[in-house]
């Protein structure tokens, strides 16, 4: 059967269409520029790459030209080929604990958890809709980023803060990047042979976020209530004493919601290098000699490092470190500060290893902890649900 | 020679007089409601403790009331007997790296600190001037919270934030408490009988924070900027997603700084119990079978033994924890629950030496990691370097 899995952000729907159960992509592509006159249609199939640029003047045009590209470019000959369409939704609250068939009431809640996820959900909605109303009569799923992480305990998911604000306003640690982290947990088992395992999937991209799964169920994770808790990222400065916003909210004249924006997009690797947020770009100027490229770097490893210790205790013990997304799959040198500074738990690159790209294991035959490279697949995730809960 | 150590507060002055190099304390006592017609001045000596309620305007005339009470109560001869008065202050900045003898630069250097410490720098700026306008020919010396701190590597101190906010605002991470880790650390090496080793400090009181100490030399803090950084504490809620601060001013209707100060004031224990800041309140109510108050500690020491792993990475190995303050030092069932959660690193209580009080190993022989009670004497470390910078 064919799947559409859709990812679907203020002004742009990402897609791919997957054969399953072989899960074979058989073509993807975008819709950017929602809204504007010069909007971008991609397409790529059998190795080609086709783009136009139209007027795109909502959500609801931009999937009906996505499934219009679809027959053109032959992929389906008719739009009844689709027998499945998963939707990615970055906050499903504690209320989604499983994907979940999208009806209306379904899809109200979703749009509700979007005061959690502002930038997020309320999008993720306008594609759920546009693709309900071109394909009344197929399946529509919705996968949650969050569901992955929902196994954790109170003590994992729970702050400090006063126990009114979770129950009354929802404020605990979600997680993100579920999906992600389930596949490649999972594959880290495959791999392994065996379930009984305590693994750290480390998901290093622009957001990048570590999660500590334990017999296949994630017992913890470093992105809290939003994507911006836990070590920093691209644009993100991860956690830092929560007295710092009414302090520089003060200093700059600014309000809370603006600090956390500086916090969220102007920090990071961009805010502690000054130069990009593009770990390429750190890592040429850290060859150059840049030390603030270097700097950049060095505190994201060893706050991840931080996480890993702090996984090691709480799962008492660790078989397996996994490195994936953007940075994690492509970045030898991140990998190895990393690694470097886990030298107490026995674990130990092997330098040759560790240069290739693809799925491998990467660490030496004398490693106490297997490390592992492990492409993500978001897309298969969500059209394995959708496959699940279609039939 | 007789110094005396002081810790001045809003509205208190608590002192010690303490016989030195012998380390013996001599008296100790405080004025508390300084400013009020029922101020209280206290002061113990030879076991007795004696309190009187009187009108106290300001500190100096605090200050003059605690020197003659010394008088009247014999416990000096004439002023002139005191020959140093040490000074707590608790953020010395990068500025302050070592203690040091108060001019008239460094009042006011500490008094500019206070932007970043406003509830103690100007507090303890009012200290030193009425004791230095009390006794003018006498050295006054400083002795920082941070400054044992002050040893950290940049990838320790520095936040993911904009590397601006670090030159222009000195946000950063300094570490409080400091007093406090160097003498338990010190004291550690000392049972250990060498100072080549890796040691993990938790000072627990209402105010609470770890440190690493590797070969003496701190590596790394759980406070940050601010107290409020770290794990949950008696009412502060240690460190959680930065945008929460933001989305509940939203919520609430409230300011950055009303959040800041519910995080300040209304989380840890108290906000996650409802009960009590008070960790012997927690306690009891556990023993009643109250399942917030064990949540309260649950996340404590989760936190805790969090910061616990990432120390282990940090330093490459662990040989000693301490436990000091109020809490670390009276509450065996914290200590357990603590050390129980750190199973995989080989560490074990002695059930039965857990019980008791006072300094004492209470790790059983097999444990590959030691555990000690140190009690924490900050005074006694305010007196050495007011001797030593004295001379």
């Amino acid at each position: 059967m064919k799947i559409m899995a859709v990812n679907a952000g203020s002004s742009s729907i990402k897609f791919q269409l997957l054969d399953m159960p072989a899960e074979t992509q058989i073509t993807s592509g975008i819709v950017e520029r929602i809204g504007s006159e010069e909007a971008l249609f991609t397409i790529k199939y059998n190795g080609e790459k086709f783009v136009e640029t139209l007027p795109i003047k909502d959500h609801a045009v931009g999937v009906q030209l996505i499934l219009k590209g679809l027959i053109k470019h032959q992929v389906i000959s008719k739009i009844e080929d689709i027998e499945g369409v998963g939707h990615r939704v970055v906050q499903g609250g504690e209320f989604f604990k499983d994907s979940t068939l999208i009806n209306d009431a379904v899809l109200e809640k979703i749009i509700d958890l979007g005061e959690m996820a502002p930038l997020h959900n309320p999008a993720n909605a306008t594609g759920i809709k546009a693709f309900r109303a071109v394909l009344p009569n197929v399946p529509q799923v919705a996968v949650f980023d969050t569901v992955f992480h929902q196994t954790m305990e109170k003590d994992a998911y729970l702050y400090g803060t006063p126990y009114e604000w979770y129950t009354q306003y929802g404020i605990r640690k979600y997680g993100f990047h579920g999906t992600s982290h389930q596949y490649v947990s999972e594959k880290a088992n495959q791999l392994m042979g065996t379930t009984d395992t305590k693994v750290v999937v480390c998901h290093i991209g622009n957001g990048a976020s570590l999660s500590a799964v334990k017999q296949g169920k994630c017992v913890e994770t470093s992105m809290g209530f939003t994507p911006l808790e836990g070590f920093p990222m691209g644009t993100r400065s991860g956690s830092i004493d929560p007295a710092i916003t009414a302090y520089m909210a003060n200093k700059l004249g600014k309000s809370a919601q603006d600090i956390t924006d500086i916090l969220n997009k102007k920090s990071g690797y961009l805010g502690i290098s000054g130069l990009s947020n593009d770990a390429r770009d750190i890592e040429a100027a850290i060859e150059k000699g840049n030390e603030r490229a270097r700097l950049a770097f060095d505190i994201q490893a060893k706050q991840i490092a931080d996480y890993i210790g702090s996984y090691y205790i709480y799962m008492g013990g660790l078989d397996a470190i996994c490195f994936t997304a953007g940075i994690g799959e492509n970045s030898p040198v991140l990998r190895q500060m990393i690694i470097d500074r886990l030298a107490v738990l026995g674990v130990e690159l092997d330098p040759q290893l560790n240069k290739l790209r693809g799925e491998r294991l990467i660490s030496s035959p004398n490693s106490k902890v297997k490390v592992f490279i492990i492409p993500t697949d978001e897309e298969v995730m969500i059209a394995r649900d959708t496959m699940r809960l279609s039939r």
